[in-house]
């Protein structure tokens, strides 16, 4: 059931990582300092999921697009999630020395280098997405990143440490910190694949759904994962005393609630056939069952 | 000489900062966390000079275009310049307590705020820019803040600590950190006010020496300027032992220099006529002449 969707994101892993080498080709970028570039690709291409280009390219290809038309759309998101994890990790925010079972960018360089080459991740994030030749994209992909998107959900994020939200709190802040850059990624794909209203309707819900679904088996998963699969401490959530899906639910309930949300998914493509949707269709299934 | 300057400026920060203000209005952002909106204001409205929004409804205006269809890339521009500021302050970077007078924004916030305040400054600055309906400007305005524009010469900058640069160094170093901003602001205006490729040719060149004479007075007026007026403490650049214009060739080959470059600004406008083109022309003179 979930062969198609981890198929999917094996043809976007290449795919994205072949189009984001090209782009951060020191001769597109005569001057720029090494170090720089080297501290970017260090984050980039460092055992990523490529979970987002998948849904672009898959979201693309779902209406009839191609995957070539989404590869700036999929590079962009990744260049943008990549970023929010750099600053993430920063002493001044979750402090974290691992990623992927290697040391973090402020940690492998030094700080100023990591903040910095967050912000240029963003920004040639952009430089990317001009390449899709659709001014909307850019208006999406700028506001599921910031005050209301990802960027907010942060800012949620730290103030959940001081004040632990109840359950609707934390839909809303997962809504806005990861929720909304794959809703944009769907929704992108969608847009670059040149989808009617109603088709970007049924992906917007079906990236909604996701969005859910991945959050709450991210939650589950810092409890019951391994943590060498996952090139990370289990039970940091916990130690944090971080408010979660588990601890506010239970395992069980969690992990019904994400069963609920990858069927939602799934459902919100009722409409559409062939086998760029069955891999979406495919990847909902993967979100909930995936061991890391 | 430079009251047509000094106008354009003051008209320019009613018009961006009116347009900022409507654009950072919580009714647009329903659900953004009220500390980002306030630090992202905290910044954005701190008295800045508005110098490079100035830039790009001049250059709209001198190839006669109107302010208006400036304005989302004069918001565009002054958002990516102050979201710099907040991040050059901060403990890993400048580590600096005062900005204009008041505590930087992560003294008078926290530092994880200033953090993300900047990043979604950086975020919105696109979504401001997408208002301009040309992709071209995007791509522009990326570039001019990415690896070989601001961000790569922060770096740089940083890298200067260590090893101080010769004097090509120093020009390459500011071109990138401070010249590629205030180049891609004539740029855009020019762009948004649908200059002919000549017309723009001559204002980025105007960009290109108006950028080195800002810098260039910008280290003299850290050695001879007035604290007060100027928000700052003076002789920072020498108390950090930076490598500036002044130190490596000395004051009064400093301000040859910056008059020499205000002058080529000016010239490179010969073929413009008019009060807008009047403006830009006093405006180069103002940077050399200002005494903050």
């Amino acid at each position: 059931m979930i062969a198609a969707g981890e198929a999917l994101l094996r043809r976007a892993s290449a795919l994205v990582d072949e189009a984001m080498r090209a782009r951060l080709d020191e001769r597109l970028w005569p001057g720029a300092p090494s170090r720089l570039m080297d501290a970017m690709r260090y984050s980039l291409f460092a055992g990523g999921k490529r979970f987002r280009p998948a849904l672009v390219i898959g979201g693309c290809e779902a209406v009839g697009g191609t995957a070539e038309a989404a590869l700036p759309a999929a590079c962009a998101v990744e260049m943008i999630h990549t970023y929010s994890l750099i600053h993430d990790d920063l002493p001044a925010m979750d402090n974290d020395d691992l990623r992927r079972g290697r040391p973090t960018l402020h940690r492998a360089f030094d700080e100023a280098t990591a903040i910095l080459a967050g912000d240029t991740l963003l920004t040639i994030a952009f430089d990317a997405l001009a390449d899709c030749g659709n001014l909307d994209m850019v208006r999406e992909l700028a506001r599921a990143a910031g005050p209301t998107g990802m960027a907010g959900g942060q800012v949620l994020d730290i103030e959940a440490e001081n004040s632990p939200p109840n359950l609707n709190g934390l839909i809303r802040l997962h809504r806005m910190k990861t929720g909304a850059l794959i809703r944009v990624s769907v929704r992108m794909g969608a847009l670059a694949g040149g989808a009617s209203p109603e088709t970007l309707t049924a992906l917007t819900r079906y990236g909604e759904a996701l969005g859910l679904a991945f959050q709450i088996t991210d939650d589950i998963l810092d409890v019951t994962g391994d943590p060498e699969k996952m090139g990370k401490a289990a039970g940091r959530d916990a130690a944090r005393q971080k408010t979660t899906y588990p601890s506010l639910l239970g395992l069980e309930e969690s992990r019904r609630r994400a069963e609920q949300s990858a069927r939602d998914a799934v459902d919100a493509l009722a409409g559409l056939n062939g086998d760029a949707a069955d891999a979406l269709r495919s990847l909902a299934w993967y979100v909930v069952r995936r061991d890391a």
